[in-house]
């Protein structure tokens, strides 16, 4: 298995990605054009949690097919284990890793989840997470669904990527800093660093009920896929705590809010999400038991949200009903 | 280090304690003499914490001296690493394991506290912890302080092992159950069973203040000794993670309750608790590396049961502050 904890020091993201885009001038080579990419995604994994939400709210479905591979990977690369045969019925390959080989054949690096594959060459074209969302908001508007909400205002864009760039840094990557870390020393100051900011987020959401603006964009995207992980996972195998979300009475509310607004806990496997980071990291948890814990129901508890005003969608509408396909199954879900 | 988890398999303590009892006739020629024996403890261990407190609310500290090892220990004995020269001021040795040996030279079952030793001969007479207590209340009676409070009434004895019984085998044991399972069905059932005594316990004390009658007896001081370890140990470090017990309220109620009572929370030392834990079981967190949380300043809060009646101490009073060299440091405490 890969080693996450390297002895003494601080876990440092390796943020080395292929940053080949696709546009809607093709100036990469790569134009967006219906049907001709699959997203790879795996639901237990936040960044690509991203994708899965921000397609979903765009409803790009018919635009770009997705494919689910399982929770849990091996040393090399995640895998279409979920799938019949354990091959992505499109690309028709069992690792990930295959299309990453196809465009790199020495590729060395991470193989990780969201991916973008092109699916005539059964090459990757981008695994960026942070930029393939923004791209789906501002590159593939031609498919956008009637209604799509805006996610990335350009008025707003500034004061979006400051938060978010702040959300990534401490929060996202702030609980890994807290799992991952090689040393006493190194764990106290990342636990510091994680709950001075989810301090600062409660108290910028303790009156806007959403980060930026007053409708959902990019930035509550990003945030909200680290807080729906955060009971199940970073609190007790992360040690992120200090309190459980469910102790933080803004931020709860916040999560819960988005939570029960579709295209965001209808992507949500908590299943998937526990097996993912308890059987995968062996290296804080060698028993690889997964907990059965916590309870869930708080998840669909009114939030009371709605009184701090804000437009959701803005001038759009919600997305409908998850496709068939595409559904998480009942058991893997909160209530 | 030794090995808490054993693949496949459930966590079976082992019980073969040694059953010597110090009486007030001296049946097993260990007769109760002020001044002649030492209890030796570990503030992070919960099965010392009950003697700990039973000590004190009984009034023993002039009868009974005692010596405290530090909070982690190597692979064969507690050790008095906190004492000046690491050595205990008054047995003059390094390790507990010393006292087991001076009395069985071929000792090889575990060394545990609490363990009570005969001074003179620096050999161990017990280490059968439940037995510990209840002769502190029962045979200990010539050198109870005024006041002292009546732990193990008669007329309740029956009540008491009853529950007793299941909180150990439910609660106490089944903690460890969780947190040691050598499999996914191991652990599955064992969550299962210790939330079911915890709803039972919930259900129990809803409309009445102590577990048994109307004042503390000894079964609230075996249950408390579990739960005010839950939520710094049990409940990430053992998954025993359906709910915190802070969001258990009746639960949280009595226990904050117990905690405010003296003799209750000023023996608690969160953080050599979270120490032994943590770092002494490296077959679960390979990295000892110690969480800083959970907040504890809820410990203080209002808990409300005195609405429920009882008389915390019947027809007794409640003890005065620790003595001087018994104390747990302030900034090991709660709040």
């Amino acid at each position: 298995m890969a080693e996450y904890v390297s002895s003494g020091g601080e876990f440092n993201r390796d943020t080395n990605y292929i940053t080949t885009r696709i546009t809607a001038d093709g100036r990469d080579g790569y134009p967006v054009e219906p049907g001709r990419y699959r997203l790879i995604v795996a639901r237990a994994c936040p960044w690509a949690n991203r994708a899965i939400i921000v397609r979903r709210l765009l409803g790009l479905e018919d635009a770009l097919s997705i494919g689910f591979c399982g929770p849990t990977h091996d040393e090399r690369s995640w895998t279409f284990d979920l799938d019949p045969g354990g091959v992505d019925p499109v690309l028709k390959i069992p690792r990930l890793r295959d299309a990453y080989l196809a465009r790199f054949p020495d590729y060395s690096k991470g193989i990780t989840v969201p991916a973008i594959v092109d699916v005539p060459t059964g090459q990757v074209v981008t695994n960026d997470f942070a930029q393939i969302t923004l791209d789906f908001s501002t590159e593939w508007t031609a498919y956008h669904r009637d209604g799509a909400p805006d996610l990335y205002p350009k008025a707003l864009r500034a004061e979006i990527d400051e938060v978010a760039q702040r959300i990534y840094t401490e929060v996202n990557n702030g609980v890994y800093r807290c799992g991952f870390a090689g040393s006493q020393e190194a764990y106290d100051k990342a636990y510091d660093r994680l709950f001075d900011a989810l301090d600062w987020l409660t108290e910028r959401l303790a009156d806007r009920r959403y980060l930026v603006g007053d409708t959902i964009t990019e930035a509550d995207v990003r945030l909200f896929t680290t807080l729906v992980r955060f009971d199940p996972v970073y609190h007790g195998h992360f040690k992120c705590n200090r309190n459980k979300l469910s102790e933080m009475p803004v931020l709860w509310a916040y999560a819960r809010d988005l939570f029960q607004t579709p295209g965001f806990g209808d992507t949500v496997d908590f299943v998937q999400i526990k097996q993912h980071y308890y059987i995968v990291h062996t290296d804080i948890n060698p028993t690889r038991i997964v907990p059965k814990g916590p309870d869930l129901s708080g998840w669909l508890t009114p939030h009371g949200r709605e009184a701090l005003g804000g437009r959701p969608f803005g001038d759009g509408t919600p997305p409908g009903p998850p496709r068939e396909g595409e559904r998480v199954p009942a058991g893997h879900s909160a209530g």
